[in-house]
């Protein structure tokens, strides 16, 4: 679901951005299986004063979404709400045996693809309401407004039966390791100096990691490779259509996340990530180093 | 979708009773065509400062609906949003062909489950805040709150190839009969006299019609049947779990409901039922009488 106020404002986005955007973060999260979408549902509210026109759109962007990535719009439901709301369910069917969050084991390298950041900064481009005067603040923009669902990378990882768990970072890239982790029942250490970054988010946060590794919204896939089949990995990835990168290592444990600074130095994260309920969404602090 | 504000207030239902009809009303759509539920999706939205403990009750609440009706809950999603909303997508199978709203014929009868006006009058009453005393007072919030699916009627009918056109009463019965004439390129009579009423009904709004043709949120079935299978349905109604009555029939038309009073006058409703964008939901006017 994409709710206004919670994940967009109406001045970020056009109505056709705003349908496009619910459709591709539903895909992403069959991108995150190796799986193939089919078709989908949306459930729409929006205030009585919704002008038509923008209704259209919003419509409009859903199915063009979609059907860019192979799928269809085949029903919803329309109703009215104080704010606007685009709740979708995307139906997509398995290509090989779908990848898991669970099957993460100590030993496995843990890899991403694409760049991070870039959403979280491009968010905070809009927050601030500055005019985008640059081409870096401009491509970060994009990259929050229209994330990239990486289904292709996902379908040739999940088909080459290479990966050992998978998940699309949403919330922040070490929270959704984290999410990878406790399902697996593994720790994982993630290498500062590894995470891949774009030239427009060093143009922006310089050597900043904060939003490379606790922003949300990348829409990118970060999965776990056994080490007997990283070779085979390496010979897919000049297929693929993007940038892969080796960013660290699932260890034994209990589900945590630790980082592993420029030093070498292992530490807890001060801050994971975006939590839709925490209060304020203030940044969390670990209860203790190492 | 169910939404805070335009189909509830918290303090009308618990948060139990607000998952359950989120269910109930998804179940109609599947009783309207005759097919059997199987899973479903929920995507809920909640503010922050919304209760874990509600939230859990709203989760049992749409769970133990669906499992009455045979069907799981097997996925969702939770975010943050100012006002609660539960948007649900419900799975079922056909059994047998399915009923449409499309394949209504001049000359068929035009049936209705139960009775009407009962949950628009529960709705009154909790709108108007007073105690509710009176044993009709409570059956009639009942109806609005825990409304029943007709998964079993609805089944039975399309299983035995009764019906031509059927819908779910949501938006006011002579609203619903109009979304069955506009599918079927048909107009149709509604005799007033014949419009099945509670005790309840008759108890808190006598004689006045209203409620009854105009109110949603029954979750009746409407369903016309050609005249050679009614003596089929006569000998189906006595196995059914629910009272079905003759309301009216199906005329040569493109799309209109006419009403025909007790005096024999055929006149177009001066009212319709519930559209969630008109302005105001003001009672519409139809242009002319016959």
């Amino acid at each position: 679901a994409v709710v206004e106020g919670t994940h967009f404002r109406p001045e970020w986005q056009s109505p056709e951005q705003i349908g496009a955007r619910a459709s591709l973060v539903n895909l992403s999260d069959i991108a995150a299986m190796g799986g193939r979408p089919l078709y989908g549902l949306a459930s729409v509210g929006a205030p009585p004063s919704y002008p038509a026109r923008d209704l259209e759109a919003l419509h409009r962007g859903i199915v063009r979404a979609l059907a860019r990535h192979g799928a269809s719009l085949v029903g919803g439901n329309l109703c009215a709400a104080d704010r606007l709301f685009v709740s979708l369910v995307l139906v997509g069917e398995p290509t090989g045996r779908p990848a898991r969050r669970g099957g993460a084991q100590p030993g496995h390298f843990l890899f991403v693809t694409g760049t991070v950041g870039d959403a979280a900064l491009g968010l905070r481009l809009l927050q601030s309401r500055k005019r985008l005067a640059s081409r870096s603040a401009r491509a970060l923009v994009r990259r929050f407004v229209s994330p990239t669902p990486r289904l292709e990378a996902g379908r040739a990882l999940v088909g080459a039966g290479l990966v050992s768990a998978m998940i699309d970072v949403s919330d922040g890239l070490l929270r959704d390791v984290g999410h990878l982790c406790e399902a697996s029942g593994v720790d994982a250490v993630v290498l500062e100096r590894f995470v891949p970054r774009s030239a427009a988010y060093r143009a922006l946060a310089g050597e900043d990691l904060t939003a490379a590794l606790c922003g949300g919204e990348d829409y990118e896939l970060v999965f776990t490779v056994a080490p007997a089949k990283v070779p085979r990995l390496g010979r897919l990835v000049h297929r693929l259509n993007c940038r892969v990168t080796f960013i660290g290592r699932v260890v034994p444990g209990r589900g945590r996340v630790w980082l592993q600074d420029r030093a070498g130095r292992l530490a807890r994260p001060r801050q994971m990530g975006y939590d839709h309920f925490a209060k304020a969404n203030r940044p969390k602090r670990a209860a203790s180093s190492p």
